[in-house]
């Protein structure tokens, strides 16, 4: 159901960094992202019945691809509200992959109406992108694969955006690794995160201003107290950083990664103190471009 | 010295082709290129002597990374001769690796004639960059390695230009093979190697207006009659084709390759009754592209 990724090195980017770099290629996953993990996890612990009556999710991009790509192998039905900001690419993809999508305004609010909405008329679960725990379990997948391939890493980064990849990475470095810390990276212009982390409550955005357009979501109530107790710290990244780590990536390692992905690199390459002659993994959450509007 | 690349599969491209696809990723390789392999076998094989003369060469692109690379790795001094048609990008990365770059006029002549003049000031070894045999036997490694992961491939492809990774893969698959095919894939607006075949004797293109710039050049005295003996046929694809074969493998892989790179995977679509059904190999021969310079 989903795929055992690769774990890429690159030379020059370890000469670079500074650090010794681990990249963990959920850009190589099924439907391209690390969310593949999550929605077949969660899908799977439903009973028939709920099964029959479908799920529904609201998502701006790689989420609804992954529950409509993991609904669809385990023959349930998906409905699936995208904002009206969502890459054309995705949306494409999601009905390709037979989800019933609905577009909604990209508000926040919008989103949750709608799928609250559809909910009531079909019966079908809800499945959060980010704050259900089997949702949670199923994106730490990947950093499980990742300690078991290199059990020695001293540190994992992620990106964070919904906080989902991160409290699952946070719990796999926690069960999994041998004091293995674990940082995230995070857009400047959507830091709710990080400011979250430091006020102790879950912080929103005003704006949410940033080329990394999976990242512009904030943390939901379970995800939270995990990061809280197992994430380090969590460290910004200005628009440009983020456009030049991603420019990086391509250049040198051949791979394409969406801008979201390049947020943990981009967090390395800011503070390299943190980091430099450790061991350190980063997730590569995701490779769902519009090769027509690139940033660079 | 180079990498053991990975093979990697794509469940859309093989229900797209209706093949089952193992690709080589030698775009993953050290300067981003299979070249990098025929370059150090080649120069590994020189004296004390020849290696404190250093070793000229000129190349549109990647041989001349690969040569500077290696060379530089060696502890030897490398003269490239590149055209001025060359790409940027790979100029500044000859440069990055230490080769000390002269820039010629675009002909095959005004090529040939600037690295011989090198070579009498300078005592320095040519190397050929499709031609010498060591060269043939360093390109067939690629080949070599993707058959001993996978000895049950019935078919291999390679893209032609000048020939030697071709000659190298026949070699790879008559000896490694278990009756394993190569073909060969080449664009329409340089098909030089096809005509070739046809005519049994080395034929030069007229022009060579392809994006496809790595396969603008012709065969060898050396390599042709390998090609001749043991290559099944070489197809033909048309510059749209080509375009198209790179996006999609961007697309649906995540991965970067060159124009040049896509030309075999762009001859399996249009020929697709030649390979339905079988286990075929496909040497993605390289990854240095100008982002700002993309054909789509």
């Amino acid at each position: 159901m989903v795929h055992r990724t690769p774990v890429l090195q690159s030379r020059l980017l370890n000469a670079l960094s500074g650090a010794e770099l681990y990249f963990k290629c959920e850009n190589f996953q099924r439907m391209g992202a690390f969310k593949m993990r999550g929605a077949i996890n969660a899908i799977a612990q439903l009973s028939a019945q709920q099964r029959a009556k479908g799920v529904v999710t609201h998502s701006s991009g790689n989420f609804a691809q992954a529950v409509a790509l993991a609904a669809s192998e385990l023959g349930v039905p998906a409905y699936i509200v995208m904002p009206s900001s969502a890459p054309q690419v995705k949306k494409t993809a999601v009905i390709g992959y037979g989800g019933k999508v609905t577009v909604s305004e990209p508000t926040l609010e919008a989103r949750e109406a709608m799928a609250s909405k559809i909910q009531g008329e079909t019966g079908a679960t809800f499945l959060h992108p980010s704050n259900d725990i089997p949702v949670i379990l199923g994106q730490g997948t990947a950093a499980i694969e990742l300690l078991e391939d290199h059990p020695e890493l001293e540190v994992v980064l992620t990106p964070v955006g919904g906080g989902g990849l991160l409290a699952g990475t946070a719990l796999a470095a926690h069960y999994y690794g041998n004091s293995c810390k674990v940082y995230a990276g995070e857009p400047m212009e959507a830091d709710d995160a990080y400011r979250s982390l430091r006020s102790g409550k879950i912080e929103t955005n005003e704006s949410t201003n940033t080329v990394a357009d999976g990242l512009r979501t904030q943390l939901g109530d379970n995800n939270f107290p995990i990061i809280q107790q197992l994430v380090e710290d969590i460290i910004r990244v200005e628009e440009d950083e983020i456009v030049a780590a991603m420019r990086l990536i391509w250049e040198r390692m051949k791979i394409i990664i969406e801008p979201s992905c390049a947020v943990p690199f981009a967090a390395v390459l800011k503070q390299p103190e943190l980091f430099a002659g450790k061991r350190v993994g980063i997730v590569l959450s995701g490779g769902n471009v519009d090769l027509n509007e690139l940033p660079f």
